[in-house]
């Protein structure tokens, strides 16, 4: 008689750092404390009315399979949205709907490397990228940046100096997570001379794309894409553009006929994404372009927020992103992990505390990251100047 | 200037038998031709009223990310359904709520075996097990069985010898896919001591444990999880039950600790499951307990309706299965999946054709099932009586 065994891989997959500090955050609201959450992306603007309407007026019976590589419905409204975006190249065949912008990720990984290939990604990156590589066996290598020139991409030798005969893709999300950071038009040539010129592809996280607080508009790696079918994959989501993280709706765009073949394979393994998410997103045709505006209003007003409240703290390094919704911020602690928890744990302000990501999840590289958070700014100003005042207070508390 | 490779585990995935023939069909439909479809497992049944009525009855804004292993509200029906199957061990941290049964699938898998660790399962099996393994890079190992005893268990002794230390696990369905052979208990309790006395998991794929023709009841290995923690894996999904397979809803139940602690790390690593879909579930505590004794009882009609039109074909083999909506059948001709590309590209009586199942699909041992199809009576009897003519009158017009 004998207990059976598990997995090496398994028992050693990374544990996402964003909700790590989850248990902590529960017994203080358990315990009665107001826990203001920056630790992840899951903003608390409203769903666009249009989406909703689209479950009331549901009718469709019986729920069945959607297509495997998503319903022709919403296909053709993603077409619809991508060429009012200005992406006139890309036709139906090329959008394949996903379980969310993670399912996305993991195929295009999938798709372009074998168990101990590598894919570079510049650092810091999103945590789940580790661990969805870690679970397709296949090794991230951090491109090395930091807060001093907000995170912007190192020289094209830099770069180049990592790729090996195992590097298969450079990964990349802009505007970034967890930096916030967006590459303009030279960064984003010289990722694609250098996927050209090694013969990789380059993997685009877009999923930011319509929050951008400058004037710049958003480079997309679509535009190229006819002249470079099989170098290029585009990753998208409803999730933060829509306010709709709980619909698991990704698309992963490319030219490339190969990897989508593959990801059709990969596609009927799993049989079907959600056909009630997948209709419903069919009304993102209805929403109208306000709804941006005014989101991407929203979100520079609280980034403009942060950033004036975070300077007023002493020994805090921050910078000012062009994108998305999450800021790097440089702690005066040797451990923003031990901080974070001691906020959790012990630390109140009018019995409230916040809960942040710790920043060294975000690293793969040793020892970088430790003094650094991630701060979501997904609640409104007024609970983000609450949230920065527990925050200089605590560090008062913390080293006092 | 180099295009990129793509991976060579890509290139090597197998295509879903189930769907293979879809180009097929697809030109026969466009051409106006009407196609039954019997290869694929999406009942016709309609979805009961009570999950739709959640729908239409939303107020969930914005639709915010559901939690990693399943919505509490979700888990508490859920709960209270497998209390009702007098599974009372059950409590509420030994269910986890995965994207589909074929999440639930693969992150069994994942947790079990390492690249190259072999999986055994009775062989034919459920097509997709083949795609979800070879993904993860697991090999699996057929357990023969065959149709002239309706798809049984082979003895202890001949399953022992297909174990060696690259063994992890035993899976199986029951009632199964494609065979809708249903094991009883003497065979459950075989493979419990072979998983007990190797020392190996044994996971069950359990997702049509309604549909049960036989007075017998489901046999399942929930209730034994208690005696045996660190062995059993249960496999669930609302899909076939509900007539719910776009709602992707699958469940992992165990009672090992180290099985939950990795499936959680795989859940964290892709976020969130669909809220809407987890949110509807919840629904399932006010469907009556007669909308599986209706889908029952309509299932069976069609088994006795399909089997008794079979047998009046010459040189067509089956048995009676006891559960599910499948039948293995074996046809008078050297390739079935030639028949089947014939019926939809050729054969039409009245301008209607069927689409079948290639069982080879269904096998991986080589020119196994070659001669088999697999058929989903998941179209009304009617419907039922005419597919089976139309197979009837396509053999002699194959044949002849």
């Amino acid at each position: 008689m004998a207990e059976a065994s598990t997995s090496l891989r398994g028992n050693s997959l990374n544990y996402s750092s964003i909700r790590k500090l989850l248990p902590y955050a529960k017994k203080a609201i358990e315990s009665g404390v107001k826990v203001i959450k920056l630790n992840i992306g899951d903003p608390d603007l409203k769903t666009p009315k249009q989406f909703i309407a689209a479950l009331h007026d549901w009718n469709v019976d019986p729920i069945r399979y959607a297509q495997p590589a998503g319903e022709p419905e919403l296909i053709a409204s993603l077409l619809d949205y991508y060429h009012k975006c200005g992406y006139k190249e890309l036709k139906t065949e090329d959008i394949i709907v996903t379980i969310g912008g993670s399912e996305a990720l993991s195929m295009a990984m999938f798709a372009v490397a074998d168990i101990d290939d590598e894919i570079l990604v510049p650092e810091p990156f999103f945590a789940n990228y580790s661990i969805l590589a870690q679970q397709q066996g296949i090794k991230l290598i951090p491109i090395p940046t930091n807060i001093d020139n907000g995170f912007r991409l190192p020289s094209k030798a830099k770069i180049e100096k990592l790729i090996n005969k195992r590097t298969k893709a450079i990964l990349y999300s802009s505007p970034g997570n967890p930096t916030g950071t967006t590459y303009n038009k030279q960064e984003i040539e010289m990722l694609l001379q250098i996927a050209k010129e090694k013969g990789i592809y380059l993997v685009s996280d877009e999923v930011y794309r319509e929050y951008i607080f400058s004037d710049d508009k958003h480079e997309s790696l679509v535009p190229y894409m006819d002249e470079y079918p099989n170098n290029l994959i585009m990753l998208d989501s409803f999730s933060k553009r829509y306010n709709l993280c709980g619909a698991r709706l990704g698309m992963l765009v490319t030219k490339s006929e190969n990897i989508k073949d593959i990801v059709l394979r990969l596609a009927n393994g799993r049989l079907s994404g959600g056909l009630i998410d997948q209709l419903m997103g069919s009304a993102l045709k209805q929403v109208p372009n306000s709804h941006f505006k005014r989101s991407t209003k929203e979100l520079k007003k609280r980034r403009d927020v942060v950033i004036k409240h975070l300077n007023s703290i002493k020994g805090v390094k921050t910078y000012i992103p062009d994108g998305a919704f999450y800021l790097m911020v440089e702690l005066p602690v040797n451990d923003a992990e031990d901080f974070s928890k001691f906020l959790l744990e012990k630390f109140r302000v009018d019995n409230t505390t916040v809960m942040l990501a710790p920043g060294r999840g975000f690293y793969l590289t040793k020892n970088k990251g430790i003094n650094e958070i991630r701060i979501a700014y997904v609640v409104n100003s007024e609970e983000l100047i609450k949230a920065i005042d527990i925050i200089a207070k605590g560090l008062v508390a913390y080293s006092g």
